[in-house]
C-alpha cells in the first residue's frame, strides 16, 4: 500500500514513488512477454528459431519502432517512453516525477535482463557436459583463437588499406569483430536440440574462450586508445585471473559439490535444490563480475559443476520455468535497445557507415567460418555449423562501439558501421544456424536411407 | 561487459554503473537466500513455520542487526550498508558512486520483493477454490467487517479514554489495527496444508475483504488528517472501484479464460502456459494498482480465475520454482526493514511507546479473535484458528505508521507503538496459527480414535 504515501502526503524526495515504479515494471514485463511470444510463435511457424522472433519482437517494441520499451541512454528521456505516457494517463503519474520513475523502472528491467542471461548460461552449463567440453577443448581453443584473430586482422587491415581509415579506429572496429555472443548461439543450439552434440559443445567451448579473449582484446585496445600504450601489467593480470577463474571454479566446484549435495539432502523447506543452485551460480557470477570477467561465465561454470552431481536432473527441471520467465527479458531487451535508425540509407550520413558495415559484415562472417574449418582430423564434424555458430556478436560488439565512441576514437560513421555489423550478425546467425544443421540432418537421413 | 565503460572511460552521468548495480543485486540475493534458508530450516526443525524463519532471517541481516541488507529509508545511507562496503572492498566501487549504486540496487530488490508477494498471491489464488470462496463468502464478510471494526473501535476508544491521547492520533493508531497481512497468513496456511480447508478459505476470503476495507479506512483517516474532513466522493469512488474490480475481474476472467486456454493450446514455444498465466496476473495486478487497490489483489483474482481452467495443474507445477525464488525475497525484506530498535526499553523514549504497544497488541489479537467467533451455525469450524489467522498486520500496519508520521499526526511514541504492534502480531501469528491448527489435528485424531 506504499502508493498511498505520495497521494496523501506528497513529500519532496529524490527517490521515485515505489508503487509507480512497480506499475511501470509490471507493464514493461507484460509488453516484453507479449513481444517475445508473438515474435517467437511467428518465427517458429515459418520455421525460424524462436529466439530470432524474440529479438525482432524487441526491435518492434523498442527504440526503432513503437518506443514502448526504451532505456534512458543515447539521449532518450522519459517523454520518449510510451509506457511512461501510459502511466501518466492511467496511473496518476505526474510529469515532474516521470523522469525518476523512468530511470528506476529501466534500471529494474535492465537488471532483470542481466539476470535473464545469467540464468540462461546457468541452464546451458547444466545441459553441457564437462568431460565432453574438456575432450573438445583443443578444437575449441583453435576455433576460438582463429575466430578472434582472423576477423581482427582482416578487419583492421581492410579498414586501413581499403578504406584509408587511421590505425586507431581501424584497430577498434577490428576488435569489435572478435567476441561471439554466447547467449544467442546457445539459445539457438538448445532450440535445435544440438547443444550436447560435439559441434554444440565445440561452439560453446569456443564461445566461452573467445568471450575471454574478447575481454582481453578490449582491455588492450582500450588502454592503447586511452594512454597511447599497452598496459602490460593489467593485461597479464586479466589473463591470469581469467585462467585461474575458469580452472579454479571448476576444480573447487567439483571439490565442494558433494558437500553442497549433502547439504541440500538435509534441507526440508521448499525449493532447496533450486535455491542452492541459484545461489552457487550467483556467487560465481559475482566473482566473475568483480574480477572484470563477465557474470555469465561464472553462471556457466556453476552449471557445468552442478551438472556433474546427481541433482542435475531435478535442477534442470526446476530451472526451466525460471528460465522461461527470465530469458525472454534479455532477448527482447537486446532487440529493444537496437537502433535500426543507423540502417536507413535515406540519411546521407548513414551511407558511409553502411559501406564500411558491409565490409565488416563480410569479414565478421568469413572470419568465423574460416575458424570453423581449422578443425582437422575430425571429418565427421559439421565445420560450417561451428563457424556459423560463432557468427553472432550481440551486445559485446555494441560495448566496443560504445567504448570507442566515448573515447573519441571512432567517427560516427565507423561507430554506426560496428552497430550495423552487430545487428546483421546477430539476426542472420539464428536462421543460418538452423539451415546448416538442417542440411546435416537431411544428409544423415539420406546416408541412412542408402 | 558494460562494466568496461567506467573503468576505461569514466563519464559523468547521473545513472549508476550497471555492472556494479548487478553485482550489488547478485550479492543481496545471495544474502537473502542464505538468510531465508538458514532461518527457514532452523524454524522447521523446532517445529515452527518456515516463513517465521524467513522473517527472522531478514531481521538478522537487516537494519536491526547485521545491516547487510538495508534500504535507503529512515535516513539510512549507502555507508550504512555492509553490501556497499563489501562492493567498495571487492568490486572497485568508489565512495562517490556508492550512493547511486545503493539506491539503484535497493530499488531493484524492492521491486523483486513486490513481485515476490504478487507471485505468492497468484499461487495462493491458483490453490484456492472460487466456488468454496463464494460459499464461505457471507462468513468471510462478517469476519472481515467485525475484524476491522472491533480493533478499530477498541483501539481508538482505549487510546482516548485510557491513555488520554488526542482523537486524531488515536484514530490513526486504531486504523492501523484493521488490515490483515494476507501474505504471511496465506504462506503459513499453505505450509500447514490448510489453505483449501474451510477455515483456510474463510481466512483468505476475509483477509482479501479486510485488505480492501483497510484501504478504505486509510483513505478516510488520511483525508481526515489532511483536510480535516472526510472526502466522501473519494471514498465512494474507492468502494465502487474495489467492488467492481473484484466482481468484474472474476466475471470477465471467467468469460475470457476459455479463449486464453485456446490460445495457449495453439502455442508452440517454451513456457507458453506459465508466461500466459503470469501476464494475466501482472495485467490484473497493474489494474488493481492504478485504481488504488493493491497489486496483490489483482494477482489473487488472476489465480482464482485460472484455477478454474484445465491448465490449473500445469500452472501450479510451473509456478512452484518461480515462487520458490521470488517469495523469500519478500519475507526476508519485510524482516530486514523491521527496526527492532523501537523495542529497546533501555532507551527512555521507547518506554511510553512500549506501554501503548502492549495495549495495541492485546487489542489487535483480541479484536481479530473475536471476529473469528462471530461465525455461527457452523459448529464444526475452528473459529479460534480463523481469528488467529487474521492476526498478522505486516506491512499494511507499517504504511499507517509511515503515513501518520509523515502527516505529523502521530507522536514518535505512538508511531513506535504501531511498529511494535505490527512486529509482534506478524511474528506471533505463524507459531500461534500452527498451534491452533495442531490442536485441531490432535482433536480429530482423538475423536477418530474414540
Amino acid at each position: 500500500m506504499s502508493w498511498f504515501y505520495p497521494i496523501l502526503f506528497a513529500t519532496e524526495t529524490q527517490t521515485a514513488n515505489p508503487s509507480l515504479v512497480l506499475a511501470g515494471v509490471l507493464l514493461s514485463l507484460v509488453i516484453i512477454y507479449f513481444a517475445s511470444k508473438l515474435g517467437g510463435e511467428l518465427c517458429s511457424r515459418i520455421n525460424l528459431p524462436a529466439v530470432l522472433g524474440e529479438l525482432v519482437g524487441g526491435v518492434v517494441i523498442g527504440i526503432s519502432a513503437l518506443k514502448l520499451l526504451v532505456f534512458p541512454e543515447g539521449g532518450l528521456e522519459a517523454t520518449d517512453s510510451l509506457i511512461i505516457q501510459f502511466l501518466q494517463a492511467t496511473a496518476n503519474l505526474n510529469p515532474g516525477e516521470s523522469g525518476l520513475v523512468f530511470e528506476s523502472m529501466s534500471e529494474v528491467i535492465s537488471v532483470l535482463s542481466e539476470l535473464g542471461v545469467i540464468i540462461l548460461l546457468f541452464e546451458i552449463g547444466l545441459e553441457s557436459d564437462l568431460k565432453e567440453l574438456i575432450k573438445v577443448g583443443p578444437s575449441a581453443a583453435i576455433v576460438a583463437v582463429v575466430g578472434v584473430s582472423a576477423p581482427f586482422a582482416l578487419g583492421t587491415a581492410g579498414l586501413v588499406y581499403l578504406f584509408g581509415l587511421p590505425v586507431i579506429p581501424s584497430v577498434f572496429a577490428g576488435a569489435a569483430l572478435t567476441a561471439t555472443s554466447i547467449g544467442i548461439t546457445a539459445k539457438v543450439l538448445a532450440e535445435l536440440g544440438k547443444l550436447s552434440s560435439t559441434e554444440g559443445q565445440i561452439i560453446i567451448g569456443a564461445a566461452v574462450l573467445d568471450d575471454i579473449l574478447g575481454i582481453i582484446v578490449l582491455a588492450v585496445v582500450g588502454s592503447l586508445v586511452k594512454t597511447g600504450e599497452i598496459q602490460v601489467n593489467q593485461i597479464i593480470i586479466l589473463i591470469i585471473s581469467a585462467g585461474t577463474f575458469l580452472v579454479g571454479t571448476i576444480l573447487i566446484g567439483r571439490l565442494i559439490s558433494p558437500a553442497l549435495v549433502g547439504l541440500v539432502n538435509q534441507m526440508k523447506t521448499r525449493g532447496e535444490v533450486l535455491i542452492t543452485g541459484i545461489v552457487f551460480a550467483f556467487i560465481l557470477a559475482y566473482v566473475a563480475n568483480i574480477i572484470q570477467l563477465e557474470g555469465i561465465l561464472g553462471a556457466f561454470a556453476a552449471g557445468l559443476v552442478l551438472a556433474e552431481t546427481d541433482k542435475r536432473k531435478e535442477l534442470e527441471e526446476q530451472i526451466i520455468p525460471v528460465a522461461d520467465l527470465f530469458v525472454p527479458i534479455f532477448f527482447v531487451c537486446v532487440g529493444a535497445r537496437t537502433d535500426l535508425g543507423v540502417l536507413n540509407p535515406a540519411i546521407p550520413s548513414n551511407r558511409e557507415g553502411l559501406i564500411i558495415a558491409s565490409f565488416l559484415i563480410v569479414v565478421a562472417i568469413v572470419g568465423k567460418v574460416v575458424a570453423g574449418f581449422t578443425i582437422f582430423g575430425k571429418p565427421e564434424i559439421n565445420k560450417l555449423a561451428i563457424g556459423v555458430g560463432m557468427v553472432p556478436r550481440g551486445e559485446v560488439g555494441l560495448v566496443f562501439a560504445g567504448v570507442g565512441s566515448a573515447s573519441g576514437a571512432l567517427s560516427p560513421a565507423t561507430e554506426a558501421a560496428i552497430i550495423v555489423m552487430v545487428i546483421a550478425t546477430t539476426f542472420v546467425a539464428p536462421p543460418l544456424l538452423k539451415l546448416v544443421f538442417k542440411d546435416e540432418v537431411i544428409e544423415k537421413v539420406e546416408s541412412e536411407a542408402k
